[in-house]
């Protein structure tokens, strides 16, 4: 398949590789769908929320209040990622994976609370062993609903105060590489801000000693939507969706992902590269290129948004430019 | 009106600056439209189409013909440009600017005719004066038509097999770059092919010298299709449209309008990084960054086209996303 792929795209009306990423795109695509004309159907975003005790510890700018505040934005289509996923059809589900607030059973959001936010990984594993088990069946219960709906791509985005401090510790051990290089200024930290949290980190990782297994590592120190998210893209690549990555936190998910089953970055496309600062060095670690590089910095899927005109513009010239036969161009003298 | 734009796009619903480069985007076109909601209406792409002298030098891959054939798959909706315009509701207006071939009235083909075909420069100017003044008229007056229908972005590509050549002394001339920082491998040439054309395009700096003024710098080694574009770009900004440029020719068919009207640099979004080799440094010269980088190089406006939803989307999220005051979200604290 792969090499009729190839063939089908060099015979496009065009010099061979003159679009770039697109055609790299279009092979990955056609690969998983195992199709010489693949379809992007019913693509989707789903974007998991939870609160973090961490977040008590002053390493965010925002208060822990603004994740619920911003579930609520979610739900008004007032959120960057209602926005983009609007222009794009791109259809959008809000998940309470474990929020600190009651939303009274709202309709529009998915009820996947596993409690009111995790613990303080400062001094506790931040869940217990059946609450990981349970945010696994949970994202995966999610995706494969959304996949007996036809959706063949999907996109994961969150919302989390303090879930950049999660992922950069989540990256520290996974990578074994020191905190400072696994940080960044979240939602916009300053100096002092960063300090306090490459000091709290620190002190994270002496309280937890060594950690190896994937489990015992997000259980210690992972969000119930980042868990959840986990759970998302394993399922997602059991169906034989395309997985739509964000930025830094969900790319650390994703490598976490990847430890449990490699196989899943077959299915990948990493949409961005954020402007956090740790993103290029996982990005690099995981040996993947971004398709945008926008300077972004936000999470909740807005990547996948904002890259998926560009992913639906990969399968269209697939099937839809003319070959130098078909056109009656002359190919390459 | 900038900081009344900055104060809207700082008050939106996510960190400051999170949206990076669409943030960006946001405050150039609300400057542009002097506007706290502008609109992007009617977005067109016009392909200069033109044949140039310089190509039976054997400086591309391929051969002559190929020019008036992609002419005709255009206006079969073929090309990757078509595909890329249905996609994201963008007008393309295919123009004859000089092809070596009669296309006999086609309805669907603007016909700028000024010959069939260019001088070669290797031993002559490539236009006289009073074919690069119609060029220049030619390119207003469509702009100007398509501006009488409401369009106020508009991009522009190009073809004509030889272009790249012609683009790289230009920039080489502009510039003061010798000719190797400014080349390429425009379709796809081998090493033997670029030796040659490095070759071709020193012995024409030495046939033509020294050479300052704007004007005869484009006629002497433009194509039809590139002063018609020159043209084309200083009426979008008289227009007060916001212009979307392409790759290697089309921004060096802007660098050259910028020397006729600096100010257009206020109206321009570079929309994506070439994969041919002199166009980062070219980027450089102007001080410019570009939107995407996708190791395109096909030219036809098809960077325009894929950058067109990005820049919508800086828009949208100007116009819809909630502000922390209406969505009740505590801003940081």
């Amino acid at each position: 398949m792969k090499d009729k792929l190839q063939d089908q795209i060099n015979l496009k009306t065009k010099p061979i590789g003159a679009l770039g990423l697109l055609e790299t795109l279009a092979l990955q695509i056609g690969n998983i769908q195992q199709s010489l004309s693949p379809i992007l159907n019913n693509p989707a975003i789903v974007v998991f929320s939870g609160d973090h005790g961490i977040a008590n510890e002053s390493v965010s700018a925002y208060p822990q209040e603004v994740t619920h505040q911003m579930v609520l934005n979610f739900i008004n289509d007032g959120a960057a990622i209602n926005v983009f996923s609007k222009q794009n059809d791109i259809s959008v589900y809000i998940v309470d994976a474990g929020v600190n607030f009651n939303f009274k059973n709202h309709e529009k959001i998915i009820d996947n609370k596993i409690s009111y936010g995790t613990k303080s990984f400062l001094k506790s594993k931040a869940m217990q062993s059946d609450q990981y088990d349970q945010c696994i069946v949970n994202g995966k219960t999610i995706v494969k609903d959304i996949a007996s709906q036809g959706t063949n791509i999907i996109g994961f985005g969150e919302m989390g105060i303090g879930n950049t401090s999660s992922s950069s510790i989540i990256m520290s051990y996974i990578c074994k590489y020191p905190i400072k290089d696994c940080i960044g200024r979240g939602t916009g930290i300053n100096d002092k801000q960063l300090k306090n949290k490459i000091k709290i980190l620190e002190q994270s990782k002496s309280f937890h000693g060594s950690l190896n297994n994937i489990e015992d590592i997000l259980s210690s120190f992972g969000g119930y939507e980042m868990v959840q998210m986990c759970g998302a893209m394993l399922e997602a690549y059991n169906q034989n969706m395309i997985i739509l990555v964000d930025g830094f936190i969900a790319s650390t998910i994703f490598l976490a992902a990847t430890k449990i089953n490699p196989n899943i970055i077959e299915n990948a496309i990493f949409c961005h590269l954020s402007n956090e600062n740790a993103h290029a060095l996982l990005l690099k670690y995981l040996d993947v290129d971004p398709l945008l590089n926008l300077g972004l910095r936000l999470g909740e899927g807005t990547g996948c948004a904002l890259a998926f005109p560009i992913i639906q513009s990969s399968v269209n010239f697939l099937n839809e430019m003319a070959s130098f036969e078909s056109a009656g161009v002359a190919n390459k003298s």
